[in-house]
């Protein structure tokens, strides 16, 4: 079954080809692997939202019922990439109850005391959870290294450290999968000015992103790094092409689909003895007198 | 404005009756102050989502720009009420982004060792958010009443701690609504029994349910008093009848937007000056030679 669903698997199409990583060869315009435009992925994105809602109902129900597996979706891009748009228009079609949402901001004065992972791990998705990550450990090599906020031997470390920390988790049962949510830097200033033409989005505007987009090139660098080692078999890159934010939130979505078929997921067995709660039931007069029986 | 709104408004229909609480007098099948069936009420609930995802974006704004205030929903009822619907079909239409959603379980062994309201404390919603409790503090003079889980005398002190604890939230700028999701003894019994039929709902039927489940109107007593004594002007309790889960559903999102309405919420204005953020932004030449600038 899975190596007939693999002809069309999106997985398959945005995985970061291995060898040396040149963002450059990678469109951010283009949409792999799914036909139509605007109009059809977006419908496509809804009829995608009961599928998606069943698996990760599945996926909280056994982690219920003792199974460990969860799933980690890692979110990374340039500012106005669409983090927030993937977080409402795509995470925002499963269960709020079953997701644990986390956005990164710069670390506090405590949590740069300890090591870089001391606040990934305090938030990890438990057992049933979809884990989702704003911004991630990853900034930890791509700002970290742009602004040299580190020693370069110690953002050199990060790298193998990320890997065992990944590994660690997925040992445990987490399904990691990591999405580059690729723009152009004509399409940021595309979005940028937008922000700034439109009242109901100043907030979302910070002249900080226009200086940091001025290190272009060097945050390109560094994500090249930074994804080539660090992609694994047990927690994948994927490369989002963002400048169609309908394409964006419409991929992420089938990833999260395709992931959550993969594990097989199915509603877990009574662990009572139905035919004795039935009786139990049906024997039971709670209320049967009023309607409220107080 | 708020005059002309407040014949319509769903809050004053579902308020909780000052004075003694009998939960008897409040029928738990009727509709109030909504006309129209089923089908016309999931419509209504979903034509909902827009303007409720709307107010919350901007109250999640006004967070990013230093207004302090936050939503924190507290749901409250009998197992099988409903907590876990309105989750997924209320609180769903919100941003995932924007919520903080806590369930709360029978305290670990730490919090035990701990004041009731230290684990509460940890979760409020911070700023620009919507926080969603369920189940909550409230748990501790229920069921912590009904099996005598303390002394009498500390359930006595409770009331009066979530009172202060309540205000103090309030008086930082929370706006607390308290929904008790009514049910009857006879509903219960019709959901225990369709989670028995239904291989898919094998994994939220519990035995001890139905042990729960004989101390009927122990518990409801426990809400009677709990209700009486901790509706506030600042925190007030609504009791949300919850036979019908259209109506239960649809109910809890109309108090959502009818309170978030109240608050007057707005875009925050732009803090930096757009003119000049233009100027730098058209002057910008990032990419313009290639499509990738590395």
């Amino acid at each position: 079954m899975s190596e007939q669903r693999s002809e069309t698997r999106l997985a398959r199409a945005l995985r970061l080809e291995p060898g040396a990583v040149r963002l450059a060869a990678y469109a951010t315009d283009s949409t792999p692997a799914i036909k139509g435009g605007r109009e059809e992925g977006q419908k496509r994105l809804a009829d995608l939202g009961p599928g998606l809602l069943d698996l990760q109902s599945k996926l909280f129900a056994q982690g219920r019922a003792g199974d460990r597996r969860r799933l980690l979706l890692v979110l990374q891009g340039m500012d106005t990439s669409g983090k927030g748009g993937v977080l409402v228009h795509t995470v925002g079609l499963m269960d709020p109850q079953g997701l644990k949402i986390t956005s990164f901001k710069a670390p506090t004065e405590e949590e740069r005391q300890h090591d870089f992972l001391w606040r990934i791990e305090k938030v990890v998705p438990g057992a049933g959870y979809v884990g989702v990550f704003d911004r991630s450990h990853y900034e930890d090599v791509l700002i970290g290294r742009v602004r040299q906020l580190a020693p370069a031997e110690e953002i050199e470390r990060r790298y193998g450290a990320i890997n065992a920390f990944e590994k660690r988790l997925a040992d445990d049962g987490t399904v990691i999968l990591k999405c580059m949510l690729h723009i152009s830097p004509q399409e940021q200033k595309r979005r940028l000015l937008a922000r700034l033409e439109d009242p109901t989005k100043y907030w979302k505007y910070n002249p900080g992103d226009v200086d940091e987009r001025q290190l272009w090139s060097q945050y390109a660098e560094a994500y090249e790094i930074a994804l080539e080692r660090t992609d694994t078999e047990h927690a994948p890159w994927f490369v989002v092409p963002s400048d169609k934010k309908w394409y964006r939130n419409l991929a992420i979505a089938k990833l999260l689909h395709e992931a959550l078929e993969e594990m097989d997921l199915d509603w877990p067995e009574a662990d009572f003895d139905i035919e004795a709660e039935k009786r139990r039931l049906a024997a039971d007069t709670i209320g049967a007198s009023d309607g409220q029986d107080s």
